[in-house]
């Protein structure tokens, strides 16, 4: 894509970060000429690079610093300066940035620990400085972070020992990291495979600059194809969704490592960033709501980031498999189907040129066409010809194992390899090979994908199936909401009735019921509703109430509801002598249908979460439900139900009928946007259960439940 | 284990291989000077190995071969040959091992392509030459494989390529192959790795010895500790149990990838082998009930096989983490969640110690040194000796990435790590580190763990603390069975009276019922019972009794169940003419309880299967049923049963009460005894609802269905 297609990051109103990531002049405070100090370590990459601007080493004790003239304070330097980098200790930076300000800096770069990472002094110190930076319009990275690179302007404002062996060559995948530590790992370990970086971004403690808004500016630049993450936990929502928003209008691919997916990382990143993190089943669901790929380890990530570097896509699923070893061959056949992926059929014409090639090959899909390929190039060259050529697979994966690696035949096969797939540009080639990593090289600088582990390969072939599948993927947008009219929170708080009445604004409908006072009400009540009925009593103050006798199902008549009317108005209130009791509710029996629960939570982040899934004890073990920050379109929400295992009941399972799918997306939509609208007021809706009933009887909210925000919390979490 | 406590593998009556596995004489038929020709490759492996005995080339053409006196036919060899090496073609191999037999050679290894593999003509030859060999005692090995080594004998009897650069150092690794593709690309890695290797045996076609045989014979040796398997699909249940067992008795721990576990794998390893490979879930199941660790992809079988190489096992779950980047270590501590194991808590003192040591770390499991650590061996070496010492952690995860390949600090790095290890002989230590192949051997030969990526030290000490978990894991043997005496088969096949009737021999009770032919009888029999009652039609023609209404429940009272029962007699016969009707069934109602199905399948491999699971179609969906080879013991039920994710529903979740897991283990116990000791008549069992009751209230088998084998299959599966 060039520049000029590249949707601006201007648009969504995120401030930009110009300044920082790619600054005109740089300052170096605390330069030095031992490159074993940062601020030695910093100069120096710095004055390695190609970078063009003017670059002032400031140090009150030197007129010369690593040959560039040095200056004895920020206030004396002789220009405008977009980037201060300050590699001073905590205590001398305040009045650092506070020169910084005077001097009209536009962005400082804080490398010190000494923090908020350090508990409450360290917090207060760090809050003082982005309050004075705030202020004045100066954008702070940092502080405790390994600062950034900008590789195509020759920017190098680190001081990452990953750096140490030499620049990696621009590329074109970005690198932003929460963590120092991890990001200069990360950065080591793309050198290692000869990978070219665009930019390199550490965010650190986050004082001002955000992991969000580090993605939103890289999501708006034309040398970048790839951002790879690395987070530990969001501060705003709306930096990081605009990020990833802006990304795939822009068709960059998002590969991304959260940590602190389970408990146990959980807790341990709350203690070491000191952050909210907001629910990790949260971040899964926003990830899929934008197409970027979890890697769950180091090794994913960076093996997604390399597949999706190359910058071909499969058009679907479907893979050939080439392979030397029948038993290989079955290995990846396994993987294809793990991944979700599907085995081709090998065509017969194709069957047939592969027999005349290698008599005793076995050319099923996987194809076995024994040791003979790797021992001719030549037949190597017209197998992977007539697999590619044949129009039954959309990616093509060769193993040769530790074949390809006989230094007589390694540069034979690459050649013989790379003139196939250059007759097949449409097509994805993945080679599997065990060689030394110079003659990897080799195999990957022939443009096909090259992994040693077939179950690498397969697993990056699967996230580039994600990234296509995705841009296809039809994503409109939530309809917008009803004008946002005020709601009125009853005083105290909704009972089962207000809840139901507000479900209602939305579409999602009640059964027919009635609220009654009075024995005789209620069967007045049943005989209009039409029997059989419920009878269930209404309080906003017991939230369990069959545990005390206040739910009776299937009263069949005038006397049954009479009967049980006077017993529960009996017991309940004896049981429950607390709660205010508003009435009880006579209600039309809803028979037949799925029932589900939909719901909304809170995440102290990203605000309301919509969370959807069949009702019942074992889903509930099973921890098969499904979630996307509110709102969601008609679209999302279906989305959202082919991610559940079981789904099928909905759809129609073993015979049964399907269910009224259009009406339970349009349930999911509405009740989303209503928590969207009013994020201010509401904290959770529980509609437990919702029956979701057969062919288009649509859906029925049997029972609900809305809390509002306690009063002190409502301006947390504005409305979107 | 010294080599005297090692139990012998005669015992289990499996025919010995010594002749073939570690032969005191060799014959090379097709012997070459022509080292890339099979029959020179292999000779020159033999005369590059300490093989002590003697070796005869057999060639027509020459007197002497590679510097050996050659010997112009099998017949004209001067001495007994323990195995013969036929590097010659299918065509002439007919011939060869019938001079094997003339000789009275004791085993053969068929390396040539061309028999079951190329299809009937193939296999028919496949089958001649068995069937010949099988009556002369002689042993064979292959066809279509690529042979086998005993190191520690210097017998190398392949001409795996893997070999080329060098013969793998004598280790305690012994590698087990279906594949002799995969398995040269093992043993290939295992020499990249630096790892030693005991045996390493391909079997190919199988013509007679099969990959059970040969981890049996394995299992008994004592200079092997760790046995790695490739299986495509196994041949003969009794020698695979068999070798499980043994290695299991002999402490040896099995690493076993067996593919073919996906749908589409398992139609690639069918049109591969050719052969009957049972259930994958079988052998999940059965790899289970021997604790063998079943590695997913090459690196994991790779990885967790070094582990356990080391033969440290870790005596419990807690894992301490030390790192340089607290994102690192969070990261880590998911992947400890992931794996089932926990985070120990640093105790107060430890902590103490830690900040003496590094004033601003974070001494919080996940632990971080910060970057002082890798800069500074002493303090590196206090760190690990504090962590390893506190009484918190049976593992201890150090995470030194890309630090730890700083040519300066590499080596005291290494000697600091080590000297903290050899304190604490108890613990286990793993080092994460990223540096140069070489650098990585430097840290391994200090005796801990080295992994690149820390998801993988992760995964290999997951599997070491399942090994070690297996070890302490209650095995008792299944109960024997009643004597086996026969049961009777009715002659249409078991109704559900006949089948509830058998069920109850082994102490799984029916409801209270009577077999009734009139609506007087069922009157009667439900006054006996007491109200209410169900009624049923019984037939063994009618599967789904109650789509044609043949099921009526809760008939509360003589007027009902009179009523249901002319209606019932009345539409079943009509709307199932073909049926044969024994008669109706009056049932006590069982209420409360969980209803769960037990079954039993027939694997056509491994004979009668045993699977529980909660009954209803959403645990169908979600596949979240447990099996296991028929019989097992209460324990093994037991273990069964903590498989489930929705064992909690049995359990008591969420306030309920816990069910009656005694009985329930007891009957999956009773059952599957039955199943095994009339494996030659019964082909299924499926007790579907099986009720669970609450308290010790016992399990009620709603329904039963058992199904014998049709009279011609009856021989196919003795029984256990």
């Amino acid at each position: 894509m060039s520049a000029t297609e590249h949707f601006s990051d201007r648009a969504a109103g995120v401030p930009r970060l110009d300044a920082l990531m790619a600054p005109r002049s740089v300052a170096v405070v605390g330069a030095s000429n031992d490159p074993t100090r940062f601020g030695g370590r910093i100069l120096q990459y710095l004055t390695q690079s190609t970078f063009s601007g003017p670059v002032y080493p400031v140090n009150p004790g030197r007129s010369e610093v690593q040959g560039l003239k040095a200056f004895p304070s920020i206030d004396e330097l002789p220009g405008a300066v977009d980037c201060a980098l300050l590699a001073i200790s905590a205590e001398d930076t305040e009045a650092a940035v506070e020169a910084c300000i005077r001097k009209g800096a536009r962005s400082a770069v804080l490398f010190g620990a000494g923090f908020s990472e350090i508990g409450a002094a360290g917090a207060a110190r760090q809050a003082r400085l982005a309050e004075q930076a705030r202020a004045a319009g100066l954008r702070l990275l940092g502080p405790n972070c390994m600062g950034l690179v900008n590789a195509h302007a020759g920017f190098y404002g680190t001081f990452a020992s990953a750096l140490e062996d030499g620049l990696p060559p621009p590329g074109r995948i970005a690198v932003a990291s929460q963590s120092g530590g991890y990001g200069g790992y990360l950065l080591r370990h793309l050198f290692l495979r000869g990978l070219g970086v665009s930019h390199f971004v550490t965010t650190g403690n986050e004082s001002d600059v955000d992991i969000g808004e580090v993605l939103h500016w890289l999501a708006g630049q034309p040398d970048c194809d790839v951002l790879l993450g690395y987070v530990e936990g969001v501060r705003s929502r709306d930096s990081f969704v605009a990020a990833l928003e802006l990304a795939q209008r822009n068709r960059k691919q998002i590969v991304m490592m959260k940590v602190g997916r389970t408990a146990e990382g959980s807790a341990a990143a709350a203690s070491h960033t000191a952050s909210l993190t907001g629910e990790d089943a949260v971040y899964d669901a926003l990830f899929r709501q934008y197409g970027v790929w979890r890697a769950r380890t180091s090794d994913e990530l960076l093996d997604v980031a390399y597949a999706a570097s190359k910058g071909r896509l499969p058009q679907g699923r479907r893979v050939g498999v080439i392979s030397i070893s029948g038993g290989v061959g079955v290995q990846i056949a396994d993987f294809v189907s793990d991944a979700g992926l599907t085995m081709g059929a090998v065509p017969e014409e194709t069957k047939a040129a592969l027999r005349e090639l290698v008599p005793n090959c076995a050319p099923n899909n996987p194809i076995d066409m024994t040791g003979s390929v790797t021992n001719n190039a030549e037949l190597m060259e017209k197998t992977a010809d007539a697999v590619l050529a044949a129009e039954a697979f959309d990616a093509v994966v060769v193993f040769i194992g530790i074949a390809g690696a006989a230094p007589s035949m390694a540069g034979p096969l690459q050649a013989a390899l790379s003139r196939a797939y250059a007759r097949h540009p449409d097509k994805l080639l993945f080679v599997s090979v065990t060689a030394s990593p110079e003659m990897v090289r080799g195999y990957d600088q022939q443009g096909f994908l090259v992994f040693e582990d077939p179950a690498r390969a397969i697993t990056a072939l699967q996230a580039l199936t994600y990234f296509q599948a995705e841009r296809e993927r039809p994503r409109s947008v939530a309809a917008p909401g009803s004008g946002r009219e005020p709601i009125e929170i009853p005083a105290g708080g909704f009972n089962e009735a207000a809840a139901k009445a507000l479900l209602t604004k939305v579409g999602v409908r009640s059964p027919k019921e009635a609220l009654v006072r009075s024995a005789d009400e209620a069967v007045a009540a049943a005989e209009t509703i039409g029997f059989p009925v419920a009878l269930k009593v209404v309080s906003a103050d017991i939230l369990h109430k069959s545990d005390i006798g206040g739910v009776r199902l299937q009263l069949r008549d005038a006397a049954a509801v009479r009967s049980a009317f006077e017993h529960m108005s009996d017991v309940v209130p004896a049981r429950a002598p607390e709660a205010r009791i508003d009435g009880y509710l006579v209600s039309e029996m809803v028979v037949g249908g799925v029932e589900c629960i939909l719901g909304v939570t809170t995440d102290p982040v990203f605000g309301p979460v919509v969370t959807f899934g069949l009702g019942g004890v074992l889903v509930e073990l099973l921890k098969d439900t499904s979630c996307r920050l509110a709102p969601v379109s008609e679209d999302e929400a279906r989305a959202m139900l082919s991610e559940l295992r079981t789904a099928p009941v909905l759809t129609g399972y073993r015979g049964e009928p399907a269910h009224d799918l259009d009406a339970l997306a349009k349930a999911i939509a509405g009740v989303s946007r209503l928590a969207a609208d009013h994020a201010e007021d509401l904290a959770t809706i529980e509609i437990n259960p919702l029956v979701v009933r057969p062919g288009d009887g649509g859906v029925v909210a049997l029972d609900a439940l809305i809390e509002a925000h306690k009063p002190e919390q409502r301006d947390g979490f504005p409305a979107h």
